[in-house]
């Protein structure tokens, strides 16, 4: 079997506060495929507590921006037929956050994100499906994320609109 | 002129990542009432970047979440014309957040949320709109978000649905 390909290796500008290697205080999330999901597992600890013992929204909120984004990266990617490692590389912003908190979110065991593309408008905007679980069983959030694809390495960045078409 | 209070002093368990004092990790989050607005004011630095430069959108989010809480909580206080420092106290957990993000936050300038409540529903579900600003001029990110009150002080508490009217 192939080893499993991190998403996040393959974003250059690793300072991210929820994704980022070189991020001392960052949440490091790393997310990957599982068939046609984007898949990622983390632990949080009791930093990131919002009340006692409960995983802070915020850092919810954080987990699933940063993992859909990369989501839609390799998303992006894997509709070309082509690996990560190939070039352009794709970075995406994120447009919009929706996420409704279902339950409290313990912090003793680990929190998985299963996400995917639901759809793609103009080539450049993604809308996707997030939920959390905190015990792989029960759906803790649910969150519906729009990114935009905002940089191509084979384009010119024309400010924060991204590159030009 | 009184000394301006701090919602944060008034709400128990200080933990949490985003407003708990106790929390070296946490951003430590200050609210406070100008005029009908609850507003915050705060200064991110390297640790919160997403891209370079920039402030991670899970920051955002934790900025607009925690702060809204805390609008809500003072709001449900002051529309009982009684301070925050009188009984009983209450609580409010994250509903929902639905964030727009309109453009790059940049990480050198304090960022400036204002939010208020736009609606409360059967005295429980405060609907609350808030806006963040870079340079107090253009607004960066836009959001709704839902808070429910879970918890006060003078009745008991009934698990993760709160407590029991």
């Amino acid at each position: 079997m192939a080893e499993r390909e991190i998403f996040q290796d393959y974003m250059p500008g690793a300072v991210c506060f929820g994704c980022g290697e070189n991020n001392p205080a960052g949440l490091k999330i790393q997310s990957f495929w599982e068939g046609d999901e984007g898949v990622c597992l983390w632990q949080p600890d009791e930093r990131h507590q919002g009340w006692e013992g409960i995983t802070c929204g915020g850092i919810i909120a954080t987990l699933i921006d940063c993992h859909c984004m990369a989501t839609a990266m390799a998303t992006a990617v894997r509709n070309e037929n082509r690996p990560l490692s190939s070039e352009p590389r794709y970075r995406f912003a994120t447009g919009s956050l929706n996420i409704r908190f279902l339950k409290p979110t313990p912090i003793v065991q680990p929190l998985l994100l299963r996400a995917h593309v639901t759809e793609i408008k103009d080539a450049r905007k993604y809308t996707l499906a997030c939920d959390l679980y905190a015990d792989n069983v029960n759906t803790v959030a649910a969150a519906v994320v729009v990114g935009v694809l905002v940089y191509r390495s084979d384009r010119p960045w024309e400010g924060p609109g991204g590159f030009k078409g």
